[in-house]
């Protein structure tokens, strides 16, 4: 059951469940404004939910709240960072930022992150780099939790891409797994005892089916278009782990604390106005996502959307009617807030 | 029916149709051994098969073929070129070869050509790049040939997006359309009278479908990923726009040429070895391959396989055994290279 909370109320109240972290004022600032932002967003699985969750990683240590980016390498339009196994979110927004300095200096630029933590919602830094205007590519190489295709067990990562575009009318965003369903949406559709729309994986008997909890049974996930979402994730990783001179995927599987720990992320922010102009860039942007928006609908009532456009929606109306939390998540949040959840209550997030 | 063509024969004879059309001999070289190569990869949809189409559009004046890029933009690791309708296939070898120089001098580099014609097989250019030692990301934007998720009718280009690792032990590369299947796959199938393994596109009634001529008919072709193939085909297609200046989509589309005519390709390369050392990089992506390939088969018969390898196997076969080519396509090839075929001939190509 789904309840709405106001975005202050909700920001707020994360803010000190993470003050109660022992992050620093700042820190806790950031996280519970990207967090809030995330859920409101409609990302609730990363936004959120995932509190519970950073809580018992911090207090195992396996987040180090007091690392931070260090640069480590540097070359024309590219930076190297060691995340130090800090705050996912604080580490990424700081490269997701550099990335845009230097395609100001560079027209491209380029900042790999290596040996962080959970990013948590991919699209945060691709959202970021479009409303700082830049084209925004990001990706991450992550745990083996996905079949590589022909497989029957988990052996590539959902390695998320994400590309974003500058429209200032609105920003276009992708921000997808590599899966068709990420494993928290299975859970969404089986808590509703709804079928997924489509096919998302195979039951133990092989077969493609859309019952969430088959799927979530076998841990036999869809990659995206079959072949081709783990065709790009095993690609997705290796140019990660290089770019960044990090983990590849079966080395977090070795390490085995699973969520991200100790993976790469890829920032690179282009200049849209490199070679045209701003306005008629613009213009040509609105003209195009105009055109697809108006391609006839198989169902007059549900339009075609360019990726991003019912985010902005969910996000207006998240801050006019408060955010979407479910009820169980929001009483784990107010707890930490309050300070009187202990690890062990939330162990199994 | 196919036969097998030693690639020797086949370049030869496809060098001679390409002179035929009036390219000068180093054009003509370096196309056949393109078309050529795309075949024997096991690419013969924009190998052999696509000759006629470009005698075609040759004779109609819709490639340039004194058209060759020009630079028309510098800034930072980033160059635009205008390919001036020339051949696709030459105007895209010389930037992506720009892209991996501008990569050496700043790390990452980044060509944007506008204006240009088909490239043929995307991988071309992703195999290049890597081949010369680099990671390689290519895309490009084109007319509208599939529907926008929640559209019954052709509304994005099915933008093909590349990324290359520079595997020394062989390349790994993705060569993906954001469509299911090409409609050449399509036409592939329903001359074998085969089903396709799993849906491809909705029939006339809006029913999802794996019979490939009912997709045929309705032109309703199945994004990669249902909502995610066409998500990212649009943002492609902004993204390529917008960094090459050039044309977006429904440019294309009024223009009316189809096959990529006016198009934007984008080519970016980056050095594996930013930061790290050669030895170790080459050490991972062996390590990772190999545990990939190494996941548990659902059947036997059908290990797992990273994306490049089987090209690899195929590419090797090719040089043994001789390329496959449909008997009826290279009867056309032979016919130009013998100049007895006329653009009637061929117009339905």
């Amino acid at each position: 059951m789904s309840i709405r909370v106001s975005f202050s109320e909700m920001k707020e109240t994360a803010k000190k469940a993470f003050l109660n972290l022992g992050l620093t004022e700042e820190q806790a600032e950031a996280c519970a404004a990207i967090h809030t932002a995330s859920s409101a967003d409609g990302v609730e699985s990363h936004g959120m939910n995932r509190i519970p969750r950073f809580a018992v990683y911090v207090r195992k240590g396996w987040i180090n709240i007091k690392g931070t980016p260090q640069l480590i390498g540097a070359r024309g339009a590219a930076e190297n960072y060691d995340g130090q196994r800090g705050i996912g979110v604080l580490n990424a927004l700081f490269c997701a930022d550099r990335a845009v300095e230097l395609a100001k200096a560079h027209g491209i630029g380029l900042v790999a992150l290596k040996n962080t933590t959970h990013w948590m919602r991919g699209g945060t830094y691709a959202w970021r780099t479009a409303e700082a205007g830049f084209i925004g590519i990001n990706w991450i190489n992550t745990e083996s939790c996905m079949p590589m295709w022909g497989s029957d067990v988990k052996s590539v990562g959902n390695n998320p891409f994400c590309l974003a575009i500058p429209r200032e009318d609105g920003e276009i965003v992708v921000d997808m797994a590599m899966s068709q369903y990420a494993y928290g949406k299975l859970g969404v559709y089986r808590l509703a005892g709804k079928q997924l729309p489509y096919p998302g994986g195979f039951d133990k008997d092989g077969n493609l089916t859309s019952d969430p909890g088959a799927i979530e049974e076998s841990m036999r996930i869809l990659p995206a278009g079959y072949w081709k979402g783990s065709s790009l994730a095993i690609a997705l990783d290796l140019a990660a782990a290089a770019i960044a001179n990090g983990f590849c995927g079966i080395d977090m599987d070795e390490e085995g604390k699973g969520s991200c720990t100790g993976c790469n992320q890829i920032f690179i922010a282009i200049d849209p106005y490199l070679f045209g102009d701003r306005e008629k860039t613009q213009e040509m942007f609105n003209r195009r996502v105009a055109a697809a928006d108006a391609a006839h609908p198989i169902d007059p009532r549900h339009p075609v959307r360019c990726p991003g456009e019912n985010t902005l929606e969910r996000r207006r109306q998240s801050q006019a009617e408060g955010v979407l939390v479910d009820e169980a998540i929001w009483a784990q949040v107010q707890a930490l807030a309050a300070g009187d959840m202990d690890t062990e209550d939330i162990a199994s997030f």
